[in-house]
Protein backbone atom coordinates (compact mmCIF):
# COMPACT_ATOMS: atom_id res chain seq x y z
CA UNK A 1 0.00 0.00 0.00
CA UNK A 2 0.64 3.52 -0.84
CA UNK A 3 0.65 4.71 2.72
CA UNK A 4 2.59 1.78 4.07
CA UNK A 5 5.33 2.73 1.78
CA UNK A 6 5.43 6.62 2.59
CA UNK A 7 5.69 5.68 6.45
CA UNK A 8 8.91 3.43 5.37
CA UNK A 9 10.22 5.73 3.22
CA UNK A 10 10.08 8.31 5.87
CA UNK A 11 11.09 5.80 8.59
CA UNK A 12 14.31 5.68 6.48
CA UNK A 13 14.62 9.21 6.23
CA UNK A 14 14.87 9.71 10.11
CA UNK A 15 17.63 6.76 10.00
CA UNK A 16 19.55 9.02 7.50
CA UNK A 17 19.03 11.95 9.48
CA UNK A 18 19.88 10.41 12.76
CA UNK A 19 22.86 9.55 11.02
CA UNK A 20 23.78 13.24 9.87
CA UNK A 21 22.72 14.75 12.79
CA UNK A 22 25.36 12.05 14.88
CA UNK A 23 28.24 13.46 12.26
CA UNK A 24 27.42 16.84 12.82
CA UNK A 25 27.78 16.38 16.75
CA UNK A 26 31.17 14.50 16.28
CA UNK A 27 32.51 16.66 14.17
CA UNK A 28 31.88 19.22 16.69
CA UNK A 29 33.13 17.12 19.86
CA UNK A 30 35.79 16.16 18.20
CA UNK A 31 36.78 20.06 17.73
CA UNK A 32 36.09 20.92 21.08
CA UNK A 33 37.85 17.95 22.55
CA UNK A 34 40.44 17.74 19.69
CA UNK A 35 39.51 14.01 19.13
CA UNK A 36 40.98 12.67 16.28
CA UNK A 37 39.36 9.35 16.50
CA UNK A 38 35.88 11.26 16.51
CA UNK A 39 37.26 13.16 13.26
CA UNK A 40 38.23 9.53 11.70
CA UNK A 41 35.14 8.16 12.30
CA UNK A 42 32.89 10.49 10.73
CA UNK A 43 34.91 10.79 7.57
CA UNK A 44 35.76 7.42 7.32
CA UNK A 45 32.98 5.49 8.81
CA UNK A 46 29.96 7.57 8.43
CA UNK A 47 30.64 9.48 5.43
CA UNK A 48 30.23 6.70 2.97
CA UNK A 49 27.47 5.14 4.72
CA UNK A 50 25.56 8.66 4.42
CA UNK A 51 26.42 8.49 0.68
CA UNK A 52 24.78 5.17 0.78
CA UNK A 53 21.93 6.06 2.39
CA UNK A 54 21.15 8.89 -0.12
CA UNK A 55 21.39 7.02 -3.30
CA UNK A 56 18.95 4.43 -1.67
CA UNK A 57 16.45 7.08 -0.81
CA UNK A 58 16.80 8.93 -4.32
CA UNK A 59 16.22 5.14 -5.42
CA UNK A 60 12.98 4.79 -3.03
CA UNK A 61 11.17 8.23 -4.24
CA UNK A 62 11.52 7.13 -7.78
CA UNK A 63 10.52 3.38 -7.13
CA UNK A 64 7.30 4.37 -4.90
CA UNK A 65 5.97 6.98 -7.04
CA UNK A 66 6.51 4.66 -10.27
CA UNK A 67 5.02 1.78 -8.44
CA UNK A 68 1.80 3.54 -7.14
CA UNK A 69 1.76 6.55 -9.09
CA UNK A 70 0.25 9.02 -6.34
CA UNK A 71 -1.67 11.51 -6.31
CA UNK A 72 -0.29 15.37 -6.73
CA UNK A 73 -0.94 15.25 -2.71
CA UNK A 74 0.85 12.63 -1.66
CA UNK A 75 3.44 13.04 -4.92
CA UNK A 76 4.41 16.21 -3.31
CA UNK A 77 5.41 14.92 -0.21
CA UNK A 78 7.73 12.07 -1.93
CA UNK A 79 9.27 14.73 -3.81
CA UNK A 80 9.82 17.14 -0.40
CA UNK A 81 11.83 14.16 0.97
CA UNK A 82 13.65 13.66 -1.75
CA UNK A 83 14.63 17.55 -1.54
CA UNK A 84 15.24 16.69 2.20
CA UNK A 85 17.35 13.55 1.14
CA UNK A 86 19.39 15.77 -0.76
CA UNK A 87 19.64 18.70 1.74
CA UNK A 88 21.05 15.56 4.50
CA UNK A 89 24.05 15.07 2.17
CA UNK A 90 25.35 18.75 2.22
CA UNK A 91 24.87 18.88 5.61
CA UNK A 92 27.18 15.56 6.07
CA UNK A 93 29.58 17.31 3.73
CA UNK A 94 29.22 19.66 6.31
CA UNK A 95 30.28 17.98 8.80
CA UNK A 96 33.34 16.29 6.81
CA UNK A 97 34.30 19.90 5.73
CA UNK A 98 34.28 20.62 9.62
CA UNK A 99 36.61 17.35 10.10
CA UNK A 100 38.67 18.43 7.75
CA UNK A 101 39.57 22.06 9.17
CA UNK A 102 39.71 20.22 12.64
CA UNK A 103 42.54 17.82 11.65
CA UNK A 104 44.26 20.55 10.73
CA UNK A 105 43.54 22.53 13.92
CA UNK A 106 44.38 19.74 16.31
CA UNK A 107 48.36 19.78 14.76
CA UNK A 108 49.04 22.74 16.08
CA UNK A 109 48.50 24.99 19.26
CA UNK A 110 45.09 26.26 20.53
CA UNK A 111 44.39 29.14 19.39
CA UNK A 112 43.16 30.77 22.26
CA UNK A 113 39.97 32.30 21.36
CA UNK A 114 37.55 29.43 19.72
CA UNK A 115 35.46 32.74 20.32
CA UNK A 116 31.69 32.19 19.77
CA UNK A 117 32.33 29.26 17.56
CA UNK A 118 31.03 26.28 20.22
CA UNK A 119 27.72 28.87 20.85
CA UNK A 120 27.38 28.86 17.02
CA UNK A 121 27.96 24.89 17.33
CA UNK A 122 25.40 24.63 19.49
CA UNK A 123 22.58 26.33 18.20
CA UNK A 124 23.44 24.72 14.75
CA UNK A 125 23.43 21.74 16.24
CA UNK A 126 20.28 21.95 18.20
CA UNK A 127 18.85 23.01 14.79
CA UNK A 128 19.64 20.02 13.17
CA UNK A 129 18.15 17.98 15.99
CA UNK A 130 14.77 19.91 16.13
CA UNK A 131 14.67 20.25 12.23
CA UNK A 132 14.41 16.26 12.05
CA UNK A 133 12.25 16.10 15.15
CA UNK A 134 10.03 18.88 13.49
CA UNK A 135 9.58 16.04 10.60
CA UNK A 136 9.45 12.70 12.91
CA UNK A 137 6.47 14.09 14.83
CA UNK A 138 5.14 16.57 12.01
CA UNK A 139 5.28 19.70 14.12
CA UNK A 140 5.24 22.93 11.90
CA UNK A 141 5.73 25.13 15.28
CA UNK A 142 8.77 23.61 16.02
CA UNK A 143 9.99 24.01 12.11
CA UNK A 144 8.60 27.33 12.20
CA UNK A 145 10.62 28.28 15.35
CA UNK A 146 13.95 26.39 14.09
CA UNK A 147 13.57 28.82 10.71
CA UNK A 148 13.55 31.76 12.93
CA UNK A 149 16.60 31.05 14.60
CA UNK A 150 18.81 31.49 11.48
CA UNK A 151 19.10 34.86 12.12
CA UNK A 152 21.07 34.63 15.28
CA UNK A 153 23.15 31.98 13.47
CA UNK A 154 23.90 34.63 10.55
CA UNK A 155 24.56 37.32 12.89
CA UNK A 156 26.89 35.55 15.22
CA UNK A 157 28.54 34.29 12.02
CA UNK A 158 29.13 37.89 11.13
CA UNK A 159 30.61 38.67 14.66
CA UNK A 160 32.91 35.58 14.83
CA UNK A 161 34.35 36.58 11.22
CA UNK A 162 34.95 40.16 11.96
CA UNK A 163 36.56 39.16 15.83
CA UNK A 164 39.23 36.64 13.86
CA UNK A 165 40.06 38.93 11.23
CA UNK A 166 40.99 41.51 13.87
CA UNK A 167 42.84 38.42 15.47
CA UNK A 168 44.53 37.90 12.59
CA UNK A 169 45.70 41.49 12.21
CA UNK A 170 47.06 41.14 15.71
CA UNK A 171 49.16 37.98 15.68
CA UNK A 172 50.49 36.71 12.31
CA UNK A 173 50.95 33.40 13.60
CA UNK A 174 47.41 33.12 13.90
CA UNK A 175 46.36 34.06 10.53
CA UNK A 176 46.33 30.19 9.75
CA UNK A 177 44.46 28.95 12.51
CA UNK A 178 42.18 31.83 12.40
CA UNK A 179 41.27 31.15 8.96
CA UNK A 180 40.56 27.38 9.79
CA UNK A 181 38.47 28.93 11.84
CA UNK A 182 36.42 31.03 9.65
CA UNK A 183 36.04 27.68 7.61
CA UNK A 184 33.81 26.03 10.62
CA UNK A 185 32.35 29.42 11.49
CA UNK A 186 30.93 28.99 7.37
CA UNK A 187 30.62 25.44 7.56
CA UNK A 188 28.12 26.16 11.23
CA UNK A 189 26.33 28.98 8.95
CA UNK A 190 25.51 26.55 6.26
CA UNK A 191 24.27 23.98 8.75
CA UNK A 192 21.91 26.69 10.05
CA UNK A 193 20.58 27.35 6.23
CA UNK A 194 19.89 23.36 5.56
CA UNK A 195 18.04 22.99 9.22
CA UNK A 196 15.89 25.86 7.66
CA UNK A 197 15.52 24.33 4.58
CA UNK A 198 14.35 21.11 6.06
CA UNK A 199 12.13 22.76 8.33
CA UNK A 200 10.13 24.59 5.34
CA UNK A 201 10.04 21.25 3.29
CA UNK A 202 8.20 19.85 6.77
CA UNK A 203 5.85 23.03 6.77
CA UNK A 204 4.82 22.53 3.09
CA UNK A 205 4.43 18.64 3.85
CA UNK A 206 2.20 19.44 7.16
CA UNK A 207 0.47 23.03 5.96
CA UNK A 208 0.84 22.60 2.31
CA UNK A 209 2.07 26.13 1.84
CA UNK A 210 5.85 26.99 0.27
CA UNK A 211 7.73 29.46 2.18
CA UNK A 212 11.16 29.03 0.41
CA UNK A 213 12.82 31.74 -0.52
CA UNK A 214 10.89 33.63 2.17
CA UNK A 215 7.91 34.04 0.47
CA UNK A 216 4.62 32.37 0.51
CA UNK A 217 2.86 31.42 -2.23
CA UNK B 1 1.75 14.32 -24.35
CA UNK B 2 3.85 13.33 -21.48
CA UNK B 3 6.80 13.50 -24.39
CA UNK B 4 6.19 17.14 -25.31
CA UNK B 5 5.47 17.98 -21.61
CA UNK B 6 9.30 16.71 -20.61
CA UNK B 7 10.37 18.52 -23.87
CA UNK B 8 8.90 21.88 -22.50
CA UNK B 9 10.01 21.10 -19.25
CA UNK B 10 14.02 20.52 -20.26
CA UNK B 11 13.68 23.98 -22.06
CA UNK B 12 12.42 25.69 -19.32
CA UNK B 13 15.49 23.87 -17.16
CA UNK B 14 17.67 25.35 -19.98
CA UNK B 15 16.10 28.89 -19.70
CA UNK B 16 16.75 28.87 -16.50
CA UNK B 17 20.62 27.39 -16.46
CA UNK B 18 21.28 30.18 -19.56
CA UNK B 19 20.12 32.69 -16.29
CA UNK B 20 22.36 31.27 -13.90
CA UNK B 21 25.13 31.17 -16.46
CA UNK B 22 24.69 34.56 -17.26
CA UNK B 23 24.98 35.57 -13.31
CA UNK B 24 28.21 33.65 -12.10
CA UNK B 25 29.65 35.30 -15.94
CA UNK B 26 28.30 38.68 -14.52
CA UNK B 27 29.67 38.29 -10.48
CA UNK B 28 33.09 37.19 -12.05
CA UNK B 29 33.20 40.49 -14.59
CA UNK B 30 32.00 42.33 -12.07
CA UNK B 31 34.74 41.52 -9.94
CA UNK B 32 37.58 41.71 -12.50
CA UNK B 33 36.29 45.17 -13.80
CA UNK B 34 35.41 46.42 -10.72
CA UNK B 35 31.85 46.79 -12.00
CA UNK B 36 29.37 48.16 -9.50
CA UNK B 37 26.24 48.07 -11.61
CA UNK B 38 27.20 44.34 -13.09
CA UNK B 39 26.87 43.26 -8.86
CA UNK B 40 23.59 45.25 -8.40
CA UNK B 41 22.26 43.77 -11.33
CA UNK B 42 22.78 39.85 -9.99
CA UNK B 43 21.74 40.62 -6.74
CA UNK B 44 18.44 42.89 -7.38
CA UNK B 45 17.53 41.50 -10.68
CA UNK B 46 18.65 37.98 -11.57
CA UNK B 47 18.27 36.46 -8.05
CA UNK B 48 14.49 37.12 -7.76
CA UNK B 49 14.08 35.80 -11.23
CA UNK B 50 15.92 32.87 -9.91
CA UNK B 51 14.29 31.68 -7.15
CA UNK B 52 10.97 32.13 -9.46
CA UNK B 53 12.28 29.95 -11.91
CA UNK B 54 13.13 27.43 -9.25
CA UNK B 55 9.71 27.27 -7.22
CA UNK B 56 7.84 27.07 -10.99
CA UNK B 57 10.19 24.11 -12.09
CA UNK B 58 10.15 22.29 -9.28
CA UNK B 59 5.95 22.60 -9.39
CA UNK B 60 6.00 21.63 -13.43
CA UNK B 61 8.24 18.20 -12.38
CA UNK B 62 5.13 17.11 -9.87
CA UNK B 63 2.66 18.56 -12.30
CA UNK B 64 3.83 16.38 -15.08
CA UNK B 65 4.40 13.66 -13.11
CA UNK B 66 1.10 13.49 -11.48
CA UNK B 67 -0.54 14.41 -14.76
CA UNK B 68 1.03 11.31 -16.69
CA UNK B 69 2.13 9.12 -14.08
CA UNK B 70 5.37 8.20 -16.44
CA UNK B 71 6.79 4.94 -16.23
CA UNK B 72 10.41 4.32 -14.08
CA UNK B 73 12.63 5.85 -16.80
CA UNK B 74 10.79 9.06 -18.03
CA UNK B 75 10.31 9.29 -14.05
CA UNK B 76 14.08 8.66 -13.31
CA UNK B 77 14.63 11.80 -15.73
CA UNK B 78 12.31 14.01 -14.23
CA UNK B 79 13.62 13.16 -11.17
CA UNK B 80 16.86 14.21 -12.18
CA UNK B 81 15.66 17.22 -13.61
CA UNK B 82 14.47 18.15 -10.30
CA UNK B 83 17.57 17.76 -9.23
CA UNK B 84 19.40 19.92 -11.47
CA UNK B 85 16.84 22.52 -10.82
CA UNK B 86 18.12 22.74 -7.20
CA UNK B 87 21.48 22.77 -8.70
CA UNK B 88 20.84 25.64 -10.32
CA UNK B 89 19.46 27.60 -7.56
CA UNK B 90 22.53 26.47 -5.24
CA UNK B 91 24.98 28.27 -8.24
CA UNK B 92 22.98 31.17 -8.07
CA UNK B 93 23.84 31.46 -4.78
CA UNK B 94 27.17 31.19 -5.52
CA UNK B 95 27.10 33.87 -7.80
CA UNK B 96 25.80 35.99 -5.24
CA UNK B 97 27.98 35.26 -2.49
CA UNK B 98 31.03 36.58 -5.21
CA UNK B 99 28.72 39.52 -5.66
CA UNK B 100 28.82 39.94 -2.13
CA UNK B 101 32.69 39.58 -1.87
CA UNK B 102 32.99 41.82 -4.66
CA UNK B 103 30.81 44.61 -3.49
CA UNK B 104 32.86 45.05 -0.50
CA UNK B 105 36.20 44.70 -2.11
CA UNK B 106 35.10 47.31 -4.72
CA UNK B 107 35.29 50.04 -1.81
CA UNK B 108 39.08 48.85 -1.46
CA UNK B 109 42.16 49.86 -2.89
CA UNK B 110 42.88 47.12 -5.41
CA UNK B 111 45.40 43.88 -4.09
CA UNK B 112 47.92 43.26 -6.54
CA UNK B 113 47.68 40.33 -6.45
CA UNK B 114 44.19 38.29 -8.09
CA UNK B 115 46.78 35.43 -7.99
CA UNK B 116 44.79 32.50 -10.03
CA UNK B 117 41.58 33.96 -8.74
CA UNK B 118 40.48 34.75 -12.68
CA UNK B 119 42.09 31.75 -14.03
CA UNK B 120 39.82 29.41 -11.50
CA UNK B 121 36.70 31.79 -12.75
CA UNK B 122 37.60 31.10 -16.52
CA UNK B 123 37.61 27.32 -16.00
CA UNK B 124 34.67 27.38 -13.29
CA UNK B 125 32.80 29.77 -15.87
CA UNK B 126 33.27 27.07 -18.71
CA UNK B 127 32.12 24.09 -16.81
CA UNK B 128 29.08 25.36 -15.89
CA UNK B 129 28.70 26.30 -19.94
CA UNK B 130 29.80 23.18 -21.15
CA UNK B 131 27.41 20.90 -18.17
CA UNK B 132 24.56 22.88 -19.72
CA UNK B 133 25.52 22.60 -23.04
CA UNK B 134 25.65 18.88 -22.53
CA UNK B 135 22.50 18.68 -21.08
CA UNK B 136 20.79 20.69 -23.71
CA UNK B 137 22.80 18.37 -26.60
CA UNK B 138 22.20 15.02 -24.88
CA UNK B 139 26.29 14.30 -24.83
CA UNK B 140 27.78 12.58 -22.04
CA UNK B 141 30.98 12.91 -23.95
CA UNK B 142 31.43 16.87 -22.92
CA UNK B 143 29.48 15.73 -19.63
CA UNK B 144 32.51 13.47 -18.74
CA UNK B 145 35.17 16.12 -19.93
CA UNK B 146 33.81 18.46 -17.60
CA UNK B 147 33.71 15.96 -14.74
CA UNK B 148 37.26 15.27 -15.41
CA UNK B 149 37.86 19.63 -14.91
CA UNK B 150 37.31 19.41 -11.34
CA UNK B 151 40.19 18.09 -9.96
CA UNK B 152 42.13 20.99 -11.60
CA UNK B 153 39.85 23.89 -10.00
CA UNK B 154 40.81 21.84 -6.83
CA UNK B 155 44.22 22.11 -7.18
CA UNK B 156 43.82 25.77 -8.27
CA UNK B 157 41.92 26.52 -5.48
CA UNK B 158 44.43 24.64 -2.73
CA UNK B 159 47.11 26.69 -4.37
CA UNK B 160 45.29 30.18 -4.22
CA UNK B 161 44.78 29.30 -0.44
CA UNK B 162 48.58 29.10 0.42
CA UNK B 163 49.15 31.98 -1.91
CA UNK B 164 46.67 34.30 -0.17
CA UNK B 165 47.57 32.96 3.27
CA UNK B 166 51.34 33.60 3.00
CA UNK B 167 50.25 37.14 1.04
CA UNK B 168 48.36 37.95 4.41
CA UNK B 169 51.00 36.90 7.19
CA UNK B 170 53.67 39.47 5.05
CA UNK B 171 50.94 41.91 4.89
CA UNK B 172 48.43 42.26 7.72
CA UNK B 173 46.78 45.24 5.83
CA UNK B 174 45.87 42.92 2.89
CA UNK B 175 43.94 40.39 5.31
CA UNK B 176 40.26 41.58 5.00
CA UNK B 177 40.57 41.70 1.43
CA UNK B 178 42.78 38.52 0.92
CA UNK B 179 39.62 36.69 2.84
CA UNK B 180 37.11 38.06 0.55
CA UNK B 181 39.17 36.54 -2.26
CA UNK B 182 38.98 33.03 -0.22
CA UNK B 183 35.69 33.43 -0.10
CA UNK B 184 35.45 33.90 -4.01
CA UNK B 185 37.93 31.15 -4.32
CA UNK B 186 35.37 28.66 -2.46
CA UNK B 187 32.50 29.77 -4.17
CA UNK B 188 34.65 28.88 -7.70
CA UNK B 189 35.10 25.70 -6.47
CA UNK B 190 31.44 25.16 -4.98
CA UNK B 191 30.66 26.43 -8.31
CA UNK B 192 32.56 23.61 -10.15
CA UNK B 193 31.25 20.74 -7.93
CA UNK B 194 27.82 22.18 -8.86
CA UNK B 195 28.53 22.03 -12.55
CA UNK B 196 29.96 18.08 -12.02
CA UNK B 197 26.71 17.26 -10.11
CA UNK B 198 24.88 18.53 -13.08
CA UNK B 199 27.18 16.34 -16.02
CA UNK B 200 26.66 13.34 -13.34
CA UNK B 201 23.03 13.97 -14.05
CA UNK B 202 23.32 14.13 -17.26
CA UNK B 203 25.28 10.95 -17.42
CA UNK B 204 22.13 9.15 -15.83
CA UNK B 205 20.15 10.78 -18.06
CA UNK B 206 21.43 9.82 -21.32
CA UNK B 207 23.17 6.70 -20.18
CA UNK B 208 21.10 5.82 -17.21
CA UNK B 209 24.23 5.10 -15.17
CA UNK B 210 24.46 6.57 -11.68
CA UNK B 211 28.44 8.13 -10.72
CA UNK B 212 27.30 10.14 -8.01
CA UNK B 213 29.87 9.94 -4.99
CA UNK B 214 32.51 8.88 -7.69
CA UNK B 215 31.18 5.55 -7.54
CA UNK B 216 29.09 4.05 -10.04
CA UNK B 217 26.36 1.45 -10.11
Amino acid sequence: MLEQEVTSLKRKLIEYAALVEKMIDKSIKGLLNKDKNLFFEVRDKDEPRANDFEIELEDLCTVIIAKYQPAAKDLRTIMRVSQMNNDLERLADLAVNIVESGLILVEKPPLKPLIDIPHMARIASKMVKDSIDSFTNEDPILAKDVCKRDQTIDDLKDQVMRELITYMMSDVSSIERAFQLIRIANSLERIGDLATNICEDVIYIVEGKTIKHGKAE
